[in-house]
């Protein structure tokens, strides 16, 4: 899925919501339990509850690992699901990943050819041939950690002696590594005005924005300050939508998140006279 | 296990060796590909030829990764087969994770308590929350990458603007998030002679220390310029090592050269006073 194929449908659906599929088992409704596989049964339902709304799914991969190698049947399963049901949706490994060329290109071969992601989140802390072999499959994409949300980003990510914040200088370097095509870059959303500066250094990039939730008004700065000529932007919930409802409706509930959320980015995106 | 427990085994063994387990299915001995679980079969076989001249061993999780569920059950297998037959000897998951802290603390999980691993290699871009779940577990560890010894270590990790590199700053920052008895830092061997300045960082924590091969004067100058009162090195190679031979007697040949190693080790512990 290439740049415009991905503005194509985030037009069609009138939404930029990337639906976080990290699927805890401590908290996915009890009755699931019984199930084969409780994760992939969880996560199924949830997809079908909210496809229709969601341009994009994202496991965390941290969520399944944890299960050793039934996880990882249950991380497959899930990815095989939605490009077998909805071939449109693009799909992101959060995986967080970054090695050495060599050990990268393993990592890459796991993601995007082994499983069906059309993505991977990867740390930039190793450097351009960390990052390269995930940007060498065509239509596949490398998602690098610029700005996160958490508070750690303090520590090093905002750190500056000269003015730059490393973050800053992650953007700057790493953009000359691949196109517009293959890379998007994770930048949080705890101060979205940021998204002004952050917008001369990357103008064209999509943007890959967790720490928003279903409400309040940061999905409406996000917009504001962040969105292209092509929306440029995936805006990610996840236990806001996921995990709203615990009862043998959770599915239904999270489908009406999903839909508050794809109703107010329907907004944004008509404001921005992108629809 | 503790830094006291490091230090005494590798007196015991007159060794600061770790063996990597990178173990690409494409590099080994064909024979093995008919066992029902090669890599595992590979592992075991390198392991019982090494093990007397090994303080550690890492299996790099990538390589591991690849192959879905089925390279996870190798992953544990290897392990367990370890910790069962070699309970004294200290294994890394060189798995370069690292997220926000509820996720963190998933990997965390994964490693140190659903394997038995003793440390997970840890990347620092996300800062102190994603860091610090690794260190919540009695005698196990983080091992946060500084600086590496890959080509893309110049693109961020070296890059100063007041004169304090972000790796320095990554070492100064972090150390204070733990003791040197659950944290350790990857520290490249490319330029050996940089140890004396990272040695006034962390005078007294482990460093493992990749990118030495089994001949070569490098292993020498690491040893100079980076061994502390407790020795303080675990100096890992990986090829050299597990694909120096790919016939029958591959695990013989992985034997001598670890060997090889382990008798140059015991020269600079000597000369240090420390056996």
């Amino acid at each position: 899925m290439n740049y415009s194929d991905l503005f194509e449908i985030i037009v069609k659906k009138r939404s930029f919501l990337c639906v976080g599929l990290d699927s805890e088992i401590e908290k996915i409704p009890s009755f699931l339990l019984k199930e084969k596989d409780p994760i992939f049964a969880f996560n199924k339902r949830i997809i079908d509850a909210t496809h229709k709304y969601s341009v994009a799914y994202k496991p965390n991969v941290a969520f399944y690992e944890c299960y050793g190698s039934k996880g990882w049947k249950s991380l497959d399963s899930t990815v095989r699901y939605i490009k077998e049901n909805y071939p449109d949706i693009f799909v992101i490994a959060d995986a967080k990943r970054g090695d050495i060329g060599n050990t990268s290109k393993m990592y890459a071969k796991t993601f995007l050819e082994n499983m069906s992601f059309d993505a991977v989140t990867v740390a930039p802390y190793m450097g351009e041939d960390s990052v390269t072999p995930f940007l060498s499959y065509p239509d596949k994409w490398a998602v690098l950690l610029a700005l996160t949300s958490n508070k750690g980003a303090d520590d090093f990510q905002y750190h500056s002696d000269d003015g730059i914040k490393l973050f800053e200088r992650v953007l700057s370097v790493s953009r000359k590594w691949g196109t517009v095509n293959n890379m998007m870059f994770v930048v949080g959303a705890t101060h979205a005005e940021m998204l002004i500066d952050i917008r001369q250094l990357v103008p064209e990039h999509f943007l890959l924005v967790p720490g928003v939730g279903a409400q309040g008004g940061s999905l409406e700065e996000v917009a504001k300050y962040g969105m292209n000529s092509k929306c440029g932007l995936l805006v990610n919930s996840s236990r806001g939508i996921i995990f709203a409802d615990n009862t043998k409706n959770f599915d239904k509930v999270a489908g009406e998140k999903a839909l508050e959320m794809q109703v107010e980015m329907e907004k944004y995106l008509s404001q921005h006279k992108l629809i």
